[in-house]
């Protein structure tokens, strides 16, 4: 009997999929492409015993599994390999539990953040990390890269709402990690091991997750500046008045050209950079006031009659995927630095982005100091693809050299891999890859992601 | 040659203790002492290669090391074992940067909570984790067992303030983890598994903390109730009202009157247990208007003359350490629940108590559900202190059914070691297990703490 075979003798025929037109949905996700691959299968679980069969035979059969979400990661965390089963949770969506005064919720990994978010709203809570994918995503494909958003800098990330994980293991034994309460220090902790490990050592099926009080007030500002490197300087003087916005998005004047292209709005006529800043909370009003005293100060232009699309900036910011897919000539990039490098790395970007001859645009949660850079050669040029991917590692290089990180929210997944090196020593490569052997002694789990192979001397 | 001979040529004598008073001095922490060990020495290390030294010599040798900071913790977790090293890291105590615009700071593990806290308030900023010992714990054993404190539930435990460490291994190797950026998902979270690993698995010789800006405004609430449940209650409304105060402390009736013995009070008499509320930031003040009308719509006395006494109380309440030692009919306990069942679990302390006839007091950090009981039994009385351990025993149990976990911020150490098998199943502890000897082959490091053993079928 084929794997195949007892997928089919195991399922119903509609949780396994073999279309060609399946498999190659299934294929990829939103990273760029560096070899493609078509599933053997896509296999739907509609409950945690699935889950468990489909790595039970994974392990006799010595079949890799990919698990998958919503398949709106951006760095080919759920990109098919060679042979592989993709196993995807996006019908295991069901809330298990909201409880209002515990201020938790229990969900199946499918449950899609907004729908979360939208459950819990009623009981005057939030989900709070929020990925630009939040519309889309899945809790569990959240927790797979550790996920961010906009509202990190003031919430945490995700790893800072997940209280506890229920995970099937490579050979379908499945576990609970973590605990109930906001609080605990029993045994080591394995649930944060599995935040961010992007279905390389075991597949997270659900999860309990902290909820967040929704803010009573709400206040947006949009502060457009002459040019980046004030902008810069302003989410400094923000954070020296010692107030901590709830999202501080920084938009490049290529950035603010596209949305007048796309929106017909006339944002890079009022400048060169945008800083749009949301304060929530009780203070949202006098936060603002001190925010508005100080970005005024640095010569930002803001107009209280722009109030409405200020709101309507930020709501498009929040959700602002989609609307591009990364492909050979266009890549997005996710480096985070130390906040005060934030001015200093966008002028090197630039520096870059002219050196190679590569279009550059740039947003950035500034709060944070995690920007998304995009670079792209004119559309369809092969011979230009050197010049983009030189561009790419020289914006990697030059941010680790300023203290940052290679991924601030969005994983390492497929096409990072090659980058860890640069960030990571060698004893540290290694210690993960023992982590990787302990919980995936066959290599099944979402092989070739997340961790470079060690090169043989 | 013997390893203490080893450590006599590898350090000058300053930095390696062998005399009587000086090993009884460092043989145990804070915590209930289950079987008692004088180390073989004490080696203060100064630096990093100090460290690095220790742990090949002890590699070479054989020989376990207990590393240790101020000897605060209360779980025993820096209890010496049989022929160990203590590893005291109390002289690496610089602060190597403080950066205002990035806001971080950068510590050797020997730092004093308190000293940090003093320096980054020059820059406005406040490292929040603040753990009742804070005024004499180091960050590196906050960071062993994962400190909390009071201010938890609003800016999160020590792990949400950890972005990267500095950890020597088991053969001495040095290696560093996370990231200097605010978000970073980089490899596998490292840093997560250090933190609370009591130092079974590396010892941690600095790190990276993001600190947190020091609030405007700060606003105390002493709110007495007529008994400890409707104070419980009230705890669940100021969630209800979705308000977030900075502190939240839970005193009862037993903890009150030991204050008016200890500091000539009279608060026993205001009430049955006191709600301790600071609220912070720019909205502190509405927030505790807020707070004081949900409190006093459940029949709180809170009197606006009793301010300055509110504020002593929360300052008491916040360096509350010292006081009292455990020790073998006197032990206080760390159990976090799930907010909803605060009373439900309070109501069963005080069942368990009379039907033990042990004494109880109990404080709270309301806020997470964090509960730290104390049980007694008459001093001396050897006969009584097996109803001592019933008590605890109960304890533990009735707070696991009710969702909770049986160390909120104190960590398993020696002590709790024999009560994690009844929170956390076999193959959780064996996953652990193994973890800790893909860091530990020789099992050198701590040993016998934080995991139990595997028991033989």
């Amino acid at each position: 009997m084929t794997i195949l075979e007892a997928l089919a003798a195991a399922f119903p025929a509609g949780q396994v999929g073999t279309g060609e037109a399946e498999l190659a949905a299934y294929a990829t996700d939103q990273g760029p492409v560096l070899e493609h691959f078509l599933p053997a299968a896509v296999v739907f679980a509609e409950r945690v015993e699935d889950v468990q069969t489909v790595m039970r035979l994974a392990t006799e059969y010595g079949t890799p599994v990919v698990a998958r979400g919503a398949g709106t990661g951006v760095s080919g965390g759920a990109h098919a390999t060679e042979g592989c089963l993709v196993l995807s949770l996006e019908r295991m969506n069901s809330i298990l539990e909201i409880h209002s005064e515990d201020e938790i919720a229990r969900v199946e990994a499918g449950v899609v953040n907004a729908d979360l978010n939208a459950a819990v709203a009623e009981h005057g809570l939030m989900y709070a990390p929020d990925p630009a994918s939040y519309r889309s995503s899945t809790i569990g494909g959240n927790i797979a890269t550790n996920a961010g958003g906009l509202r990190c800098a003031k919430y945490g990330v995700t790893r800072e709402s997940v209280l506890a994980l229920d995970v099937v293991l490579a050979d379908g034994t499945l576990i609970h990690t973590g605990h109930r309460t906001f609080k605990g220090v029993a045994g080591y902790d394995l649930t944060g091991l599995f935040v961010g490990s992007e279905g390389t050592l075991g597949i997270v099926v659900g999860a309990t997750v902290r909820l967040r009080y929704l803010p009573a007030e709400v206040e947006t500002i949009a502060a457009f500046f002459p040019e980046f490197t004030t902008a810069a300087a302003g989410v400094l003087a923000v954070g020296k008045a010692r107030v901590q916005p709830a999202i501080m998005e920084l938009l490049d004047g290529n950035t603010l050209r596209q949305l007048d292209r796309e929106q017909g709005s006339e944002l890079r006529s009022r400048g060169g950079a945008l800083l749009l800043i949301q304060t929530d909370g009780f203070a949202a009003q006098t936060e603002a006031d001190i925010i508005r005293r100080e970005l005024t100060a640095l010569g930002a232009d803001i107009r209280t009659e722009d109030y409405a699309e200020a709101v309507r900036l930020v709501e498009l910011r929040r959700h602002s995927r989609g609307a591009e897919v990364d492909d050979d000539f266009r890549v997005g990039e996710d480096v985070a630095v130390p906040r005060s490098q934030l001015v200093h790395y966008i002028a090197e970007l630039q520096r870059i982005a002219a050196d190679h001859g590569a279009g550059l645009k740039v947003v950035a949660h500034a709060g944070d100091g995690n920007l998304h850079p995009t670079f792209w050669v004119g559309p369809g040029q092969a011979r230009k693809v050197p010049a983009l991917n030189a561009a790419l590692d020289e914006s990697i290089d030059v941010g680790l050299a300023l203290g940052g990180t290679i991924t601030g929210e969005h994983g390492i997944g497929q096409y990072k891999v090659r980058w860890l090196p640069r960030e990571q020593r060698e004893e540290v490569l290694e210690l993960q890859r023992a982590i990787k052997k302990l919980f995936d002694p066959k290599g099944l789990l979402n092989p070739g992601k997340a961790l470079p192979e060690r090169v043989e001397a």
